[in-house]
């Protein structure tokens, strides 16, 4: 695990900072280029590695340096905001030019539109310059003021629109994918000798980018699905043998619906991609159903987007813009499914099926995510301007850090199934621990 | 038009009202029988009809009289609640419950669940003895607490529960179907000799009751109409050439969908059962679309439930168990037309449909649900105290009135498709008076 | 009662409006100048006034009028907001200005800042050219965005303002000694032969304008009392003795806090202007709280600011800058009161005191209102094109209508201390009727 | 700095989460008791320590563990409340009744009322039983279910009621006068012989609870907090010269008041108890103040109720029932002394005063607190099966972790006045960096 980040070149350039703050924040808030923060904290672990000899792994640790790469004045960035929406995208971008204006005093700031696509002149978008004033307030609206698309765009001609922009810096927010696509731009820009700092803030509102503790928005999203899920805990309560049933984001991890089944506790059960389930048989999940509605009369059950695709009678396999493979829709399948079994059972149920969809990813972040977006962005522009690149910013063990890009594409964070998280869950919804 | 309101007898009851309040009251708060509220209350009409000796349109006024045909102390109540849930159910029954124990001391209540089925012994659903204590709080939730179905149950067996459980008022809350049902009941415990004042408390989350300024729950649920509208909005404008398409409740009438269109200003069509229109043609709405998104780049569609099924290929006419006829998925079907539209025009969109279903109608009142909700509890129970019965209580002209129930039953109140409404709503959007 | 309009002439020119709609609109939208809406529309009193030849009171209907008075292409109008905040003033500002550019092409429409002072130079506030563009999403914000301030300005250099700038529309926003200004600038205006229409746009947070069934942005600050008034109930219940004392808005009616009261259930005693009450003695105030302590171990207060202003000892009366008199602090008082008199009682208690103040009345409107806003502002502006002048409009029963401004500026609505909203309060508190 | 966990005996019980659990689950969930989670994460840190043959400060990992110390059937437990309101208390007490049922199968389980009055017979209040169905639904009300009071009462008497009641689980939700109090308790226990597990679950709503991540219910009030900003810079922006002054929790530190300015970006000066600030002379607050309103017209101004107190002329000192300093209102002083000083500059302004006070804290748990909560009350319970005693459970990078209580008692985490969070309000509200 090699979470050392690329620089572009040696930081020799003072910076403002050390001009503008009275002298005793200068020494706190500078962080030297060696202070990194462990990954693995727990004490055996960290003992044993130092026994045997062994690196301990660790992430660079986020922050201003005292030393810089840009010189501000001659400075100029990009920002770019690609995949589906997540609330915080403009409370990132916002806290980027705020810190880039005014802790920095760089003048130039591109917003490149509709993600990947406002590099190319096809598209026929040109980039906005951006001001304080013009993102003062818009943290305030959920989605991205700059627009977003999904999918991969030609490297070399995005290497094209930086060398004719001259731009220095280039913030990435998007997904896995899109971090994927980062590092193929930075790869060319390299072969072509620009010195671009490209730095991504990851960004999903499924919560499963891999080592970060949790992605921003997410919490914002959360609150969103655990008041719909309240809507189907009532409609099912509402009515004889009522269930609510209700479909929420998460294409390959359930921790929106294990969060939000632990935040309400009004779920009875949790079905997510990372834990299989049968549907019929004496264990599966109609049985388990049935065994409820005969003891209960009602029953909340939240699926996961991902989840049971291996259920789903196969079809061609597609795939969306982004390359991602199209899920076949659970949520319908498993109303059908229910409604057909209690039909053959010969008992009479009223389900009221729920797709929130994009309602949960489509609204201003909240407080907390408001905070983690504003500093996220702070920290990200910290890194650019010294010189570094291919790397995220994210917060690990609590901790603001630098992890590598790479680190980030290479996979996803998935619950646990054997778990604590996994193990609360059923503790909470009284599921049975396997419906197999 | 026929208003009168049947009575069972002649009041001959001294209302412990009297003896409860201070004397100043007793002047202000009793209505006289033949207290009468205007239906048409434009001046030139009323001069005219009194000029042509004709009767003028009025409707009886609710509120407490001064004597009543139910000795409190031996009365006995029962609450039903049908059909498909609104915001304020919990809050109407409430109030019902501490008006007669309160106001009334009447002090055997019981509420019947599950609809019309709880009156039927093989339901096996006994019916649960209401006090203040028990619905103290329980307007904080959504959804009904005595549960609720859909459909008709055999009037007679109706009645033997009624006689067997001596019920004296039946208050009934529901749509107009349920007020359908609630008369061929009274007739058939009329027929067996029964004195039951029966009761309705109008519902319907689409605001398409006749007569009455708006029906409970209304005002939440455009209100979380309109959270919605603003996430597809959201996603609109945050994908080049987005559109937000968002279905909502509206069987028969658009007012919710026509309300949050005037309350959000972001919908650039509105699409409703009462105005109909074409998909294809020049002058159709997939060219309007074509042309509103070549100008703008985006685009916000809302559209009611009911709107356009003249323009689903006909499938076999399914029925509920209300006996509604049920409705092909207008949202499904117009996703797919746009879509493939703007593909034969060659032109790429981010088409982004969102269902909110049930989301909008299984949460609390808000206040001024709250509040409307109270009051109408209030003077249903005023009413049968009085010994009316076949009437609904309802807000006319901003006062509370009695309406007989058959009036309720006949027919559904709709936008007028060239009334001021509408106009405000093509206005508002921009889309074109005609899509035809 | 004379409800007659002034006109400033004749209206001779052709609506645009004849031009822009399908025919069929035609038929049904415009309104005649002799529909009126009836003001008492109890049926007895109706017919008695006809047989007595009598005029019966009514209101002219608002609505679009086939002739108009001013010729769109050379009218310019300015709008002004006076006095204190209130949820939707945006939203009126944000109608009037799209009502006038797309239904009307008026093209010159200034936004007065900072109220009346918005007119005097020495202020040095220049009005703003008003957009639709400008006002697209600014009813999405709370507050007003002319700016506001109280108290009256020269009315003969409010016309100076008026005449250099050729204004011919003039829509005010404010309160009833707002309105009361407005007839002096009107009359100031019509000496000097300017033909300006002067429009009000009725606003109280209170609810206590006269005639109409609501005021705009009540619905909302209503629906944030409530939030508040159930923080101080659990702030109640979590304490031994605890009692959750809360100021609401209200100088000198009780609305707010009595449909607080109703809506939300939990308060246990209300305490308004129009109600007196003594502290002491054994029917006071304090007995009785003392009581309920006793019985039920918790109580909550409600007390409109304007409330028992003859109990705080007197002091020199002060004015505030809209020459109202400066309320004493009520809630300050009775909070130091109570806590005095169980401390003499030897009853330990725990006092939570909360004023909500300005958080209920700075905040965007929510649905219900924004549609209201939306209507005030399309009627206000037919009314102005139409030539009328020295009016408001208004919902009187529930039909929107045109007010003579000198009946708005005559004083306000109160709750009737013995009526059926004053009742349903004692009922739902379970408060005694009287306290004296 | 000890973190060692005090055990009241051997565990030698197996835990009954061996039998229920699947065994793939059993590998994964028990939490060895060696297993420790590092304190400061900062590699070099750690490297230099272990390098010096220094203890690494590390706290014990929290978790089930697969033996325990009380054999769950013959085990009783109690749960106290104390202190002020905070959101999730209730969500608290839920989690331990639901944890302690369902993972252990204890039965009986007290809740003690009102706090540490609740043990004292005196008080006659009675403590009730506990059960799942009991507490289902209270995580949707804020408050304490329980009751709360302040201060402390005789330890012996508390024993006694332990002792007499057979109490082996005593949980303690409350601050950290609160945990002061647990530890005399836990000694006056352990001189008596009694073996009860005294474990603490740390609440502030205040944020300033040592060593961990964040307290419960931070996020919630937080979220509050910014609405009544936004209400503030609302009033602000609409009048001339309009200043919003609010004051917010913390009464030693000023992290809501902190978080909050950086979530909204819409306060302008940020005054807390860490950082000392002058009113007067040329570089004072209000000097800062006067040049921001003539450069701005508006401004909001934020004082956490600690702040400035030094600036307060003396009052003999007070105490609240806790023993806490009675903290003079540094709001109302402020309000007065700004009004004062601009009266002097002869410059007019519009101050709106606004105190939420306990609007932030008595509401329910957001979505992110109440999975925190649910998840502190899971591990406060297997702290206790396991014998331990005298410990808090909280987050600490990250981790869940158990804390020796006398570490909490000891002190409350701040500010820091030159650390990046200071830092980052400095920038995001444009304030001078020393006002002295």
């Amino acid at each position: 695990m090699n979470t050392l980040i690329p620089m572009l070149g040696q930081p020799a350039v003072q910076t403002p900072l050390l001009k503008l703050l009275p002298e005793k924040f200068q020494k706190t808030v500078f962080i030297a280029d060696d202070e990194r923060v462990l990954f693995d904290i727990r004490a055996a672990n960290v003992r044993r590695m130092i026994a045997e000899g062994k690196e301990i792994p660790s992430f660079e640790q986020a922050g201003p340096r005292r030393s810089i790469f840009f010189e501000p004045s001659q400075t100029s960035a990009a920002i770019v905001t690609c995949g589906g929406l997540c609330p915080g995208i403009n409370n990132v971008i916002r806290s980027v030019v705020m810190t880039l204006t005014y802790r920095y005093g760089v003048k130039r700031i591109l917003g490149v539109r509709n993600g990947y696509q406002g590099f190319i002149p096809e598209y026929a978008c040109e980039p906005i310059a951006l001001t304080p004033d013009m993102v003062d307030h818009v943290h305030r609206q959920g989605g991205t003021m700059l627009g977003t698309s999904r999918g991969k765009q030609d490297p070399e001609r995005i290497v094209d629109f930086l060398l004719n922009n001259k731009i220095d810096l280039l913030f990435i927010i998007g997904g896995d994918g899109t971090q994927r696509g980062a590092l193929v731009i930075s790869e060319a820009a390299r072969k072509r000798g620009a010195k671009v700092s490209i730095i991504g803030i990851p960004k999903t509102v499924d919560n499963d980018i891999a080592f970060i503790d949790r992605s921003f928005g997410f919490a914002t999203a959360s609150s969103v699905a655990c008041q719909v899920i309240a809507t189907a805990h009532t409609e099912a309560k509402s009515s004889p043998n009522g269930i609510g049933l209700v479909k929420l984001m998460g294409r390959h991890s359930g921790f929106i619906t294990c969060l939000a089944a632990l935040a309400v506790s009004e779920a009875n059960f949790v079905l997510i991609p990372e834990v299989p389930f049968s549907l019929n048989g004496g264990s599966g999940f109609l049985n388990a159903l049935k065994e409820r509605m005969l003891r209960r009369g009602h029953a909340v059950v939240l699926v996961a987007e991902g989840a049971g695709q291996d259920l789903i009678p196969a079809k061609s396999q597609e795939h969306d813009a982004s390359g991602n493979i199209k899920f076949q829709d659970i949520g319908i399948f498993l109303k059908d499914r229910i409604n057909e079994f209690f039909k053959k059972e010969k008992i009479e149920i009223n389900l009221k099926y729920i797709d929130p969809s994009y309602i949960i990813r489509a609204i201003p972040a909240n407080q907390i995510d408001s905070v983690y977006c504003y500093m996220l962005g702070e920290y990200a522009v910290h890194a650019a301007m010294s010189g570094r690149t291919e790397m995220v910013v994210g917060l690990v063990n609590n901790a603001f850090v630098h992890i590598p890009m790479a680190m980030i594409a290479a996979g996803r964070k998935r619950v646990e199934p054997h778990g604590p998280l996994w193990l609360s869950v059923i503790e909470a919804t009284g599921q049975p621990p396997e419906m197999l």
